[in-house]
């Protein structure tokens, strides 16, 4: 396996873009993380695009030759990979995978997301494609139904409180207030989320991530071409791991943890020859607040059952024990399904370029966790400065 | 680069499955080619599955998880792609680089629809996600409509007639009639092609693929596992090529060509290191018989212009010039669309392995072509019964 950086990074603001296709968001976020490569089309042999349901927000499938035709990329191969909310990790590990092969030296890694031209019930049984359509959307299960269960077990089991999941959407309001890029960037406190309508009990309004619309794009490299390309900064992939669970959640050994993130976590982790403990900056998938909880857990930041009481001791703010979802998180940056894994990237990139003005931390080594669905896909990748 | 075989194929029949869900199809075809690969669940290390719109004819997207589950392979990296019509295709280019690069050495290439779920003017809808929605779909274009621009500029520009297209169907129909899996296995004669019902004019009924549902499974493997295993009749990718162009037919610079497929064929012709008048075996993307007439010259089977007459005159049939579409094609074998390219793996591993029973053809190499939409994605594969 050969090395692998990333050299670029574009993304759009996350927000509810009215006025944009998705197309042109697509163009946007691709345009910049060129030039932020400082690379020219003709450089680029192969693209991947992370996208959950374009069929249904915007009767779009395809949208793998789309993106390449926007971008002046044709005839280049270009391919569009789906695992739900997981589908922008994908992208970056299917181009990470390809440069590592020694089939290419320069790939397109991109997600993007139209949600907002549905209505919001027609998007809610949308992103009900990525649960059990089978055995969950058909009786009625929502996602934040199906999160709902996990957060009353934790809480059962565990202990955890509502002040504590509500203490995990504070602080990714908190750095998303130093994110222009974010959609909601402004802080709340503990008691505006557990005044805030209750969704499914458990988890309130401000527990829950928001339906957005974005596109981000990452240029990937070879150690060949970042050095052809003097590449002045490059953030090295240091380890990437993927692994998949039950799509239904009742399957599952546990409602308490994600065993796909164990697993994705561990290989991860081994490829880059690291602990879990060397890490201090990680992006974690907290759709609702409760897997941001089991996400700390699963990863090893905490032991199982000890994310809320972590999460309420300051473990995760910026430039404590670990510094999560310096960008805002699911929660407050957005969720633009098929976005959101490779935005997550690019604040990693970000942070490690030294780049993240404000909401900026000391690290060498970054973590980037997504999940599709509720744990039936996940993606972990580790980022660092320094190749191994 | 390693080299990588086909080890084990495995398929459900091309039909209308009223009885039948997307899971049910996709665990019947993978369970047969398990069983055929004389391989154990535990064996197989990542599975890629090609679907083009579960989302809308089923309201399942986050399918390759679900068919990781179905099979017993958790937690296994599961991914689905998706290039249209062509992401069959996808799925095994991706399961065949995942291999080839090192990285594993037993992949699962899996493809699967389910489109009568819906009915069947939500399914053209469907469908037109292959297209570009804002400027195909949105002013009522039909892929119908779309191939029949192409199959009246073909008429312009060359003289095609309406009976040489319908001879393509004809030869179609003729091999569907030797496969038990196929969905129209009987033969059909020119005269009942004029005679059916003009969909989209000169396009008839019969020129037409059907809408279909289906699962194609098949295993790759490394040299090193084909000889662990000691199988007996490996089949070994040669080459594997594919390609980009707009989504939009109106953005081409030709109607009467695929530039993606050009490419495509190019490179995969390139890597195989062989000339295609050395292939006499091909599974040519003929979802309506004008795109198997582009296919044949693009390919370069014939010289562009020249598919009509080279069909009227007898090379696409049972061990003339080119075996073409053996299994019955897209138009009689069926047209389930996420499964077709990997369909056509099989049926092209199983000509070379010499078990393809009364339409059996002499043949050490075979070609598989298979589009998406309008031709925005191409891919060909290149199969061989000795290694380069």
């Amino acid at each position: 396996m050969r090395k692998v950086a990333v050299i670029g990074c574009g993304q759009t603001k996350f927000d509810e873009h009215w006025d944009k296709s998705l197309r042109d968001l697509s163009t946007e976020a691709g345009i910049l993380a060129i030039k932020d490569a400082g690379i020219e089309g003709k450089d680029v042999e192969a693209l991947y695009i992370g996208n959950m349901s374009g069929g249904r927000f915007i009767g779009q499938e395809h949208l793998a030759a789309l993106a390449a035709d926007q971008a002046g990329l044709l005839p280049i191969p270009a391919t569009r990979v789906e695992g739900a909310c997981a589908s922008g990790s994908l992208a970056f590990r299917s181009a990470y995978m390809a440069i590592a092969s020694g089939l290419y030296d320069i790939v397109i890694a991109a997600g993007a997301e139209k949600m907002t031209d549905i209505k919001g019930p027609d998007a809610i049984a949308a992103l009900m494609g990525a649960g059990d359509s089978e055995w969950e959307s058909a009786i009625g299960l929502t996602f934040a139904g199906l999160y709902a269960l996990m957060a009353r077990a934790h809480m059962h089991k565990f202990g955890t409180t509502s002040e504590q999941l509500a203490m995990f959407s504070v602080n990714n309001h908190k750095n998303a207030a130093l994110n222009e890029k974010a959609q909601f960037p402004f802080p709340i406190t503990v008691d505006d989320v557990l005044k805030s309508s209750l969704i499914a009990d458990p988890l309130h309004l401000l527990d829950c991530s928001p339906i957005t619309d974005g596109a981000a794009v990452v240029i990937l490299a070879s150690e060949e071409a970042v050095k052809k390309l003097k590449v002045e900064n490059p953030i090295w992939v240091l380890g990437s791991g993927q692994a998949s669970d039950t799509l239904a959640l009742h399957d599952r050994k546990s409602l308490t943890e994600m065993f796909a993130t164990k697993v994705a976590s561990y290989l991860a982790l081994k490829q880059a020859g690291i602990d879990i403990n060397k890490i201090k900056l990680a992006e974690v998938h907290d759709c609702f607040s409760i897997a941001g909880l089991l996400a700390l857990e699963d990863l090893g930041f905490c032991e199982k059952g000890k994310a809320g009481r972590f999460v309420e001791d300051g473990n995760i703010e910026l430039g404590s024990t670990v510094s999560v979802n310096t960008d805002g998180g699911l929660k407050a940056k957005g969720h633009p399904v098929g976005a959101t894994g490779i935005s997550q990237i690019i604040e990693i990139v970000e942070q490690l370029r030294g780049c993240a003005g404000k909401r900026q931390v000391e690290a060498d080594i970054g973590l980037a966790h997504n999940v599709g669905g509720s744990g039936a896909t996940s993606v972990v990748n580790i980022l660092g400065k320094e190749k191994k």
